[in-house]
This record gives C-alpha cells, sequence and structure tokens, in this order.
C-alpha cells in the first residue's frame, strides 16, 4: 500500500511512539499534581514545551497546548477578535482560501458585528503581501493567513506579510498546521504574533497541538476551568500525546532540513509525469508549494471517482480536505484559485513522504492515468469535451 | 509507591494502551478519507462510539468526543445558554462545589447577562432535589449539577434531580467526569439531557472525553471548522485516544459492577482508621459517596506539607483538585460544606483503586497519623488549640 495523504494525517513515527509510551507507563501523574509522579509529568511537560519552542524560535512561555490545530485557530482568531473590540477595531483581514477552522471561526464573528475582508489568492494560489498592505484598514485588529495551504500546498510570503503587519501595529496569526515540521518556520523571524500547529500532520499523535502567542498578546480561554497553562487552557494536559508532539516535531524538523531537496525531487517526478496526462493541470504554484504535495485537476471526471480505483489499485490519496469530505461542494480552494465548478471536482490531491521510492511515484503516475483514461471513457462530460460540444478548460 | 490520587488521573490500563497501539499501527488514516486505511478508522471510530453509548445507556448517534471533561462541560453550558437566550431564559441553577469547568464557564456567562444561582450544598456536601425545584424559575434554561463531587466525592441525587427538570421542562446537565466507570450512570434512567466525562479519570488516555447530548438537543460549536461529528465538534478525530477511551471504559464499568461493593470496603477501612486521628473529621457524606473517594480535614496542618512528606513516605495523594494546584485559596468545595478557613488548608483527598491491599491501606493509616501529629509538633495554630486559646471545631 502507498500512503499518499500526509497532509490529511500521517502516521506516528516510531520516536513519537515510543515516548509516548514512555509517558503513559512512568509519567502518567498529573502535573498539577505535588508528588513525584506528577512532578516528572509537569517537568516531561516542560521540556516537551522547551523542544517544540526552539524548534519554531519562540520562548517556552510562549507556547500554549492545545487539542490541535482547529482548537488553536479558533483561540488565536477568538483572542485576536476579543482584544480588538477592547480596542474598537472590528475589521479581520484573511484570505479566500483559510482551512474552515479559520473561515467558519471568522464566519461567526461577522455575525457579532466584524467585517472580515478575504484577499484573493490568484490562479498561482499565493497571497500578496501588496494586497494585505492595500486592505489593512486603522479598525484592522487582525490579518490570519495560512502559512501553506492544506489542498494546494503553495507557500505564502509570511515574512513579508508579518514584517508589514508590524509597521502597521496590527496583530497577525498564521495558520501553520501545514509548515510547522514541512519546511522552516521561525516565529520571531516570520514577525507572527500567533501560530497554529497541529501534531498528526508531521508524525506526532492525534488529538494534541498547540498555539505559539508572541508574549504580551493577550490570549482568551476558549475553554475555562482549571488553571492549567498559565489559566489560557483547561483540562489536565495530555502528556504522553505533548512529549509525543515533541519527539515527532524534533525529529520531523531534522529530516526537513536535511530531506527536503529529495522529498521537492520526488514531488516534481510526479508533477512531470501526471502533466503528461491531456488535459490535466497541476493546482498552485509549481516552486513555492510544499516538498511534498502535489495537486491535480483533470477534465471530465469525478475525484471520488479517481480516490475509490487508486484505493484498489493501493493508492490511498485524498481530493482535497479530509474536514470537508461528504461534502458535494467542490473544494473551496480550487474555486478560490479560479477553477470552476466541473474542473474543481475532478482534482486529486498527493500528499507525499520520504519513504516513497521513485518506483512508487512511477506506479501513482501510470496508475493516474490509467485511472483518469478508464474514467473519461464513459464520462459524458468527456464526451462533451472531447466532442467540441463544450469547449476544453484545461 | 502507593497511588492514591486516582481522582486527579489514573494510570492508563492495559487494555486501553494496547487498543491505542492497534490504532495507531493500523488505523491511523483520518476517518473523513475515503480510502482503507481511512475506512477503517472510521470503523473503529463507529465501534468505539457504540460501546460508550451502551455503557452509559446512551444511542451511539448522542455521544460527541471532545479532548476531555473541561472542554465537555464548556460546550454543554454554552450550547444551554445560547438555546436559552434564543427562547428569552437567561437564568441558569448550578451548585457552589461544582468543578472549575463549569463555574468559570458560569461566570463567563454571568458577565454576559445570565442570571446565576448556585445552590447549597449544606454540610454532607449532597444538593437537595426540593430546594432545586424550588429554585427553578420560568426563565431557567439549564440546571447543571454534578454526577459526584471531584473532592469530597459524593453523588448527587441525579435521577430525582433529572425527573424534576423533565418535568419542569429544564435542560439539565451533570458534569460525570468522576462518575463514568465508578458508579452505574444511564443517562435515560437517571433524566439527563447533556452529560460530560473524561477518559483519563477511567484509566483512558488524557486528552480525550466526551459529551453526551439527547437527542434533539440543540449543541453550539465551541471549536469551528471541518465537518467532522456532525458537523458539532471540528478536528480531526483522536481515533487512538477514543478507542483506547471505549476499551477503558468497557473494562471500568464490568470491574465496577462486579468490584463496587469491595472497593467501597477498602474505602471505610480507611476512614475508619483515619477517624481514631484526634481532631479529624471526614468531609462530605459518609455512604453516599463514591466507593474509592477518602477526604478528611486535619485540624491545625497544612494539606500541602502533609503531602510532601507522605510523598516521602512513598503515598501519593492530594489535597483537593489537581486543577487548582498552585492557588493559595482554600477549597471552595470545602468552604461550600462549611468548613471554615483553617480547617479547609488542612485538607487530605485519598482516591484509591481496587489494587490496593489492606496492608497499604493500614500503611497509609499509619503513615498519615504519624505526619499529621509530627506536623502538629511545631504548628502554632495546633498550639493555640491545645493551650485552648483558640477552640477546636472538628
Amino acid at each position: 500500500m502507498i500512503y499518499a495523504d500526509n497532509a490529511a494525517t500521517t502516521k506516528m513515527s516510531d520516536a513519537a511512539v515510543e515516548a509516548m509510551l514512555a509517558a503513559v507507563r512512568e509519567n502518567y501523574g498529573n502535573p498539577s499534581s505535588l508528588y513525584s509522579t506528577g512532578q516528572r509529568a509537569k517537568e516531561a511537560l516542560e521540556e516537551a514545551r522547551r523542544t517544540i519552542a526552539a524548534v519554531i524560535g519562540a520562548e517556552p512561555r510562549e507556547i500554549l497546548f492545545t487539542s490541535g490545530g482547529s482548537e488553536s485557530d479558533n483561540q488565536a482568531i477568538l483572542s485576536a477578535a476579543a482584544e480588538g473590540r477592547r480596542n474598537g477595531k472590528t475589521h479581520i483581514l484573511s484570505s479566500a482560501f483559510e482551512h474552515h477552522a479559520v473561515l467558519h471561526t471568522l464566519e461567526k464573528l461577522k455575525k457579532e458585528g466584524f467585517d472580515i475582508t478575504l484577499l484573493d489568492v490568484h490562479e498561482n494560489g499565493i497571497v500578496r503581501p501588496e494586497e494585505v498592505k492595500a486592505a489593512i484598514r486603522e479598525d484592522t485588529c487582525l490579518v490570519t493567513i495560512m502559512y501553506a495551504n492544506n489542498e494546494i500546498g503553495t507557500i505564502q510570503p509570511i515574512r513579508e506579510i508579518g514584517a508589514i503587519c508590524r509597521e502597521r501595529g496590527v496583530l497577525f496569526h498564521t495558520d501553520a498546521v501545514q509548515a510547522v515540521g514541512h519546511i522552516p518556520v521561525h516565529t520571531k523571524e516570520d514577525g507572527v504574533d500567533l501560530l497554529s500547529a497541529s501534531a498528526h500532520k508531521f508524525h506526532g499523535p492525534k488529538g494534541v497541538g498547540f498555539l505559539y502567542a508572541r508574549k504580551g498578546v493577550r490570549l482568551t480561554n476558549l475553554i475555562e476551568g482549571g488553571a492549567q497553562e498559565n489559566g489560557k487552557r483547561a483540562g489536565t494536559e495530555n502528556v504522553p500525546g505533548i512529549v509525543a508532539m515533541a519527539a515527532a516535531l524534533q525529529e520531523a524538523d531534522a529530516q526537513m532540513r536535511q530531506g527536503a531537496a529529495a522529498l521537492a525531487e520526488k514531488r516534481d517526478r510526479l508533477i512531470r509525469g501526471l502533466k503528461r496526462i491531456p488535459h490535466a493541470a497541476l493546482n498552485g504554484d509549481e516552486t513555492r508549494r510544499l516538498p511534498g504535495n502535489v495537486n491535480f485537476c483533470f477534465e471530465g471526471i469525478e475525484g471520488e471517482s479517481l480516490l475509490l480505483l487508486l484505493d484498489d489499485k493501493g493508492i490511498e490519496a485524498s481530493s482535497g480536505s479530509a474536514c470537508t469530505s461528504g461534502s458535494l461542494d467542490p473544494s473551496h480552494v480550487l474555486l478560490a484559485i479560479g477553477r470552476v465548478h466541473d474542473v474543481a471536482h475532478g482534482s486529486l490531491r498527493l500528499s507525499i513522504g520520504e519513504e516513497l521510492t521513485d518506483a512508487d511515484l512511477d506506479y501513482i503516475i501510470q496508475s493516474v492515468a490509467e485511472t483518469v483514461e478508464y474514467l473519461r471513457s464513459f464520462s459524458p462530460i468527456w464526451r462533451d469535451l472531447e466532442s467540441g460540444k463544450k469547449p476544453h478548460l484545461l
């Protein structure tokens, strides 16, 4: 089986599993407890905080542990909005292709009276810093732009946007769920105030993530209760999950720094191969994308059928975000980069890891090519396209 | 080492660890994905939902997975409040000794204009149904009373309160974090509409819990984003944590039904032994309490010193809730049952499991007696009490 859906979730690394098991067996105490088992858990927790802070260029006290990327996004945005409201600033700037954890939180704020501007991401799937600059207003309390898109993998000019936000004194949040552990992220150099991450996207466990909040940024609780996490996130700390996240991140970061170029070569091999399929097009910028992300549209087919047939061939991939599966609507990300409905429906996302061999990649290319051809052979849309009844768009 | 702080957190059971590892290794896919690894994860998730529902007398679709008890409490209360606001009802009835996940959420709602009534819990630590009945108003949208108290272990008359709420058409939420897996809980027979639980309190993993919401009860999202959990809780499902929770609950439930009487006997042996210490008093009702909970106040000492010295003797216990450790204030629970500040400071909670032998229990009794005597030997408060300068209160 070839697993090519690492953007949806990853398999836990051995290091992460071992760290988790050690904590489950040895440091199972409640870190708020005074006795030895509790204090050992507390030490393991703080060690994990230091490890994670070091990887993303932050201070340990700037790391807040959460249940994952969605919770981090929600808390970051609601915190900035609460601060904005206190200062009479109720405008938020974001982009049209953010993750739903961001977009749905913004929709909630809109109902509460916030004014939301969603920037265009253009054909290449990249937000333009000059457009951010132009859209910031006197009453803007937050700019939230994702680090790398979860479907098409395009990497945003975070550092440029960060500099603009600092210059204008506006809080800057980035959903870095797809970036952390995959490309270099440094909170200080990037100039971000709030950053969300999720462990299961970098070979850590599900159900755990973190929120970076620059010191001085006032957080609002999403979950009220006990005094854990400096009073900003209630609930007994998930120590085994957190130490596993730290172990996974340390490993992912080291592997990324060493192996990103090799992974990008594998990605580019896939892209070259899939481009040879007629009426196929890569989604998003060709080079400014995550090293493991490939996303294509194929005219005249349904992405879901393609996925099921690829699964039969032992290839596990996706059509877009896993979070919206079951929806009949085409991806909002593909619509945001200008794909029309029909084309957006025929998308395929391959998010690969470094373990795939060239033979695996060639097998993927061949399987996709054959399956697309097969699906087109009985597609009415394809017949209309081939007969000239409808014009080709790709 | 004798671990006697199971109310703070428990060690994961072998069955839970095995279930978690199997999911980490085999069912690591994203349950929203169409391919085999994802679909297996989805099946494991739904199997866990059925298991948990069966244990607490619910339907699978009434179980929502969360990151733990605090999140469940927050979502339950905010959902009921939102429904109340829609209906012009903004009064909430609760008790003075709820967990902070409940009390702090109620404080937040108070700032938003809700009227909060906290019922007395009397000397025995038990809410009186007739007082619930008398306090329900025309504008009451929610009654939230915990199933069993996390410090003193008293079990509330949930079924009677449930019947009153049903009769009056008021939503009833119970924080059952300390009850599920420890005493029989049946949502339908108890007449609850919303119920919170946390896996790590019944030998499951940390960072996972669930919220029962009777079908027909409208939930408001706490975490916005993807369409997971029927659109009511965004974020990739923590499948390994959830299946481990189900395995732990199934086991805890079976052991409880078989072994609750034996555990209560151990509890009562501890209570009898500790009562022989002069000027000591059990906190909370003697019989209507969790089978593993013992909570005492000792005059003239500080609970924190007692804990540290017990830790030296290999006994891990607590002075109250782990969630508020670090706070210099005495426990709000002990104040709620009428203990004065000085006395409330000298508290000890022992929450035991069935693995403790009679010899362990006798060792605890002897160690506590010796340590209390030792601490009193240089306590100025104790000197004042013994010299008659201050009157004994216990």
